[in-house]
């Protein structure tokens, strides 16, 4: 008899990466959807570097995943049973579906998805919320003009890819960071950055300064630490900085060192502003129909780095986020 | 023969405090005024924490002051000789006069001040540079909503002091964190705070929490350092902070540490924005017009703190900026 493979959080973390001790992995009963809800048969589960700040028992932007839950997960499959007016089975979903094999839902946040014209992973990657916190980010924070520098970092990462391609759309000019030479030849020559900057080589100021003659506009910031620090210094005056994620002290083991070179948001007159993709969750149709319009004319390419190995997987390949291993949205196949 | 007493910058500055061998005290002859320009009898030199920053040979909001150049300040005084057709003999004015005892101007943002509405002293205080950057940086930058808690830093200065009366003007709660509970008993007895935090306490936090019982809504941020540390954590969702000051390190030895809860930003969407008043230059007649009202109406109480021993004091009596030992805005008698 088929069961439902979850997977459970038991602990809270210890500083640092995730490890496999604080989750329980167990077979449950399939559910049966009662009257307003359906069941998903999960395909593929979305890895996100957020994951690390739901599992803390701390203030944050939305409540921490209970002990004893299955851990929250941004997830695409197949309603395969409905009790709900609005979803029929056959339909191909996306929502917070957890990291399991199968999920019970009333259809709140819950967005149909059409795998005819992207194949379904995709719909959790660059068509999904990362691509939503890309445009919202880009456009409604950063305010980029065209001819304007737009700089990004985790620049190869799920958002990161968006934000510069919608920046080349705008008609700015698009330099991403990332980690290692295969990274910066995707943005560049797989993507159209118009420069990519590879932190691990270590002269970052310099490799920013030249591929900036004009200075810095605007930053969409993944990352921070050093990067961050590096990129203050360019910043021209009146710049805007979107601050999407603080990837580099995610995993930290103590209170990472704040942004040393806070004094330029004062003298260059920046604009820094705090981003949660949800805030904008009234508008994610338009996200979702520009995205998929670039999507089909070419103008948007999206790659994704599918992991195999099921629900089990999951504590290990969750971690390559913060390794920085990953080519492309990593997506776990259920 | 009257000559013109002149403190000139002849050396950059070690990191720290400001030290008497970096200004040259010296008697130039008085100039007379070319077509086109005036002569100012200079009556009180305004002492501001940003001078600290004007005199670094560094990258900043202006070009910093060349060596062998009079000392930049704010300054007010009497016209008393002009070849300047909007300007004559006897008119109260202020502007970048610099600290000696008579200017020549060309008359560019040079402001003309009323000394019957208020004193002369106030003129290059609450009601010149300080009142406008508290006008702007409140108003347009935090934009604060009737019934919102208003947190502002070195509350008892020249800035902070008028940002307090304004957000109790527009129906917040006005809470300042100053030095000592001399200080402290000036915001809520003299200026009708409703709640001052003294930072020299030690409990920082707990007083903050304790002032603040629903969160900080907006933040006028002149400090920077621990105190900027302990308002992020007390932020609500899509809180503002006005950056218009980081005096905590503007003397340090080393580069300070940047926010360590910077997170908090990402985590409650807060904005933050760089403030420098020069920015809203066209703007300035509003603002002198608005304080003047205020002031009139005796709804904007203003207090000086007027030093004694003219331009030969300016290298000891500035650095009292930075201990936090002047009562009100701090102005040198020339």
């Amino acid at each position: 008899m088929p069961t439902n493979r979850q997977a459970k959080l038991i602990a809270r973390p210890r500083p640092g990466p995730f490890t496999r001790d604080i989750f329980s992995m167990e077979d449950a009963e399939i559910a049966t959807p009662d009257p307003g809800e359906f069941r998903v048969k999960i395909a593929y589960v979305s890895l996100d570097p957020a994951m690390r700040g739901w599992v803390n028992d701390a203030k944050s932007y939305v409540a921490p995943v209970a002990l004893g839950e299955v851990m929250r997960a941004y997830a695409v499959g197949y309603v395969e049973a409905s009790n709900h007016p609005d979803f029929a089975v056959g339909d191909a979903v996306q929502g917070l579906f957890g990291v399991q094999q199968y999920a019970i839902s009333n259809g709140r946040n819950v967005v149909k998805v059409d795998p005819g014209k992207a194949p379904l992973e995709r719909w959790v990657g660059g068509l999904g919320m990362p691509g939503w916190t890309a445009y919202f980010g880009l456009l409604d924070v950063c305010e980029p003009k065209p001819g304007e520098t737009v700089v990004v970092s985790a620049a190869s990462g799920a958002v990161g890819s968006v934000v510069g391609q919608i920046a080349k759309i705008k008609g700015c000019r698009a330099v991403g960071i990332a980690g290692g030479p295969e990274k910066c030849a995707y943005l560049t020559d797989g993507l159209g950055f118009d420069a990519a900057i590879d932190y691990k080589r270590g002269d970052l100021g310099d490799q920013l300064k030249a591929a900036c003659p004009d200075g810095i506009d605007c930053n969409f910031e993944n990352v921070g630490g050093d990067i961050l620090d590096t990129v203050l210094m360019q910043m021209n005056v009146f710049g805007r900085i979107a601050l999407c994620g603080l990837i580099s002290g995610y995993t930290a083991t103590e209170l990472p060192p704040g942004p040393r070179n806070f004094r330029a948001v004062l003298t260059q007159r920046l604009r820094i502003r705090g981003l949660i993709v949800f805030d904008w969750k009234d508008r994610f149709p338009e996200a979702i129909a520009q995205l998929g319009d670039w999507h089909a004319s070419g103008q948007l390419k999206i790659r994704e780095d599918v992991r195999e190995g099921g629900v089990d997987a999951f504590p290990d390949v969750v971690n390559l986020l913060y390794t920085g291993d990953n080519q492309g949205k990593l997506v776990l196949k259920v």
